[in-house]
């Protein structure tokens, strides 16, 4: 019986990776063979997971300015036998730098550009691939600060040099990025999120109230990125998938030549996912909630098609089990068990994330033993 | 596959009977064979598990006396073709009849006679084998009251006839048992309680206490049943495993000719368990609380070793888990799992109990399937 461990970060209570190494020394105290992958979706995570599944990657840090323009140390992974940097937007331009105790600071200061520091100084490294992340950024500018950091220049009608502000997007009447930083790099945007630059399901209208968007912001972000997507992207105008992203990032990445790739898609390559699962009699997978939102390509979910694919068993552990069997079963699970094992409080079920892992585990292994690998 | 379930009842939450009900809608809904046992440890609910296991049995609804005097309805479970009458001691001698709002009633004046006459009017009725379960009585009268309506006759030193109450007890010289309803009748006293009428673990100093004894009734109960067992049993002197069942119910049947059963023993015997399992691939059992006490043959534990002797392995389910799986595998059991499987308070998870079984079964259905007969 080998058991190969795919399970995604529990908010607030594990990583991925911490997730694999709980579940793993429990099979092997009891003498289950058994891997573990480290996986991330594209969001938070994405460059730890990166770097846990190579084997010459390291962290570089950077001085780079947050969302408020105050000067923090980033870090972003870097892999020098391949010159690839992986990039999370969120270590630059994170939510939690736009939160303050008297609430979010006024959303049309904030800025990209920390995110376009840290893509600037991998290629600058050597960094020949750069990988970003889009998810749990703060800001919401179109990824103007973004661009404005690697080489893009906005005029005014009368070819006035603009700054790469918010307060610029109205007023922008032609783009010049023949002199960008991204020119010989191969950029990838790295994101699950769908949406389109504008509409009610884009950055602004979808993702702007989480970070501190007034009614009367929504409106005027909306029409200000529309008139800048009109202009800068008039083929598609911001309606290609995954342009919302990151507040805007995505579409501004892709106008400095990024290509898109599924989060799961680059990990589970990165991870050799497939080739691990085809390896394995049984899958475990999760994330701290299991509900009809997960149905919609979350991790856990493309982990259980793709151990579908090759025939394989996958159990789903979660903390919040909100979907039947049927549906579990028609989302590719075998069936799925709460990490919360006896009446508690969410805040305990949080803080004890990680034992109660490694006791669900625990209680599922003699039932693994009976199965036996032969039988799946 | 087939699933044999065998889950004792979760007090406040649904009964043995119930249990097997929700859990093998479970299975048939997923097309998984299985077969319910109605299961009871001696205790509350002895009658009517063994009612469950009965073709012909019915209820049968008495006027007795409770431990106050009050007259009440209680029933017993009677069938007819066999003349067998099983008997809780609980509903004529119940707990609930000595806790008021202003705390226990004086246990002075409490007495088992409810018991006795539910044993009378069975007899009556015609049984020729009485089974009493012995379990969650408020009295704590050696069964005095309960050996008076059936006939024994108490007297002091001066011949005197003595009334058959606890303050009877210190008084009484001789015991005439000629002429006791019980001769003709087989007696059986069902408990898995195995204390003494007196001492440390006994039925006043062990029990006494949760029944509203005082620090200075227990002196006293302890040296008036020391008095009592030297003189109507010279012999054993109340120290037969069982006598302290029940308040002393348990001395009292055994000086009116009664046997001991494990209450354990009586129902698997009735349940045909044993031979259910032969025919089952798995077992499923369970109990609210699953610790260290449930370790001293409490019902799960029973029914996994019974189990083990027909090499079927044992799912335990409970709402607290607190064995970890090497204790739960020393104990017969494969392993165990949680009814709760989500956050919540101690009052929903109760309230809930008969939802989250048959979650919990449904979860479990897919990993029956895969494990097949065969591999058991």
């Amino acid at each position: 019986m080998k058991v190969l461990v795919a399970i995604d970060s529990f908010k607030g209570s594990f990583s991925s990776a911490e997730a694999a190494t709980v579940a793993i020394r429990v099979f092997n105290h009891y003498g289950v063979q058994s891997t573990g992958v480290t996986l991330a979706d594209g969001g938070e995570g994405t460059s730890a997971a990166f770097l846990a599944n190579q084997e010459d990657g390291h962290w570089e840090t950077v001085m780079v300015h947050d969302p408020c323009g105050k000067v923090i140390d980033a870090k972003y992974a870097y892999v020098p036998t391949k010159h690839i940097a992986v990039i999370d937007a969120a270590m630059a331009s994170g939510i939690q730098s736009v939160k303050t105790d008297l609430g979010f600071v006024d959303p049309v200061t904030t800025s990209s550009a920390g995110t376009g520091e840290l893509i600037m100084a991998a290629i600058k490294h050597g960094a020949t691939k750069v990988i970003v992340g889009l998810g749990g950024t703060g800001t919401t500018d179109a990824g103007i600060g973004l661009m404005g950091v690697l080489g893009a220049k906005f005029y005014d009608s009368y070819h006035q040099l603009l700054p790469a502000v918010i307060g610029s997007l109205a007023l922008i009447d032609h783009v010049d990025l023949s002199n960008i930083a991204t020119e010989n790099v191969q950029l990838i945007a790295c994101t699950d999120v769908d949406s389109y630059l504008t509409g009610a399901s884009g950055a602004v209208q979808m993702f702007g109230p989480q970070k501190g968007l007034t009614e009367l912001d929504l409106k005027h972000f909306e029409l200000w990125f529309q008139h800048f997507s009109q202009l800068v992207d008039p083929t598609y105008q911001g309606r290609l998938a995954g342009d919302g992203a990151a507040g805007g990032i995505g579409f501004a990445l892709r106008l400095l030549g990024a290509t898109r790739m599924p989060g799961f898609q680059l990990m589970s390559h990165v991870a050799q996912l497939d080739e691990k699962i085809a390896a394995a009699d049984i899958v475990i997978t999760g994330e701290g909630q299991l509900d009809q939102q997960s149905l919609h390509g979350k991790l856990p979910v493309q982990v259980a098609q793709s151990a579908q694919r090759f025939h394989k068993p996958c159990l789903c552990v979660a903390g919040n089990i909100k979907l039947t069997v049927p549906e579990l079963q028609a989302a590719g699970f075998t069936t799925a068990f709460s990490l919360v094992q006896q009446v508690t409080d969410l805040e305990s079920a949080i803080r004890e994330g990680k034992q109660n892992l490694a006791l669900l585990m625990e209680r599922l292994v003699p039932l693994l033993q009976i199965i036996g690998p032969d039988r799946l």
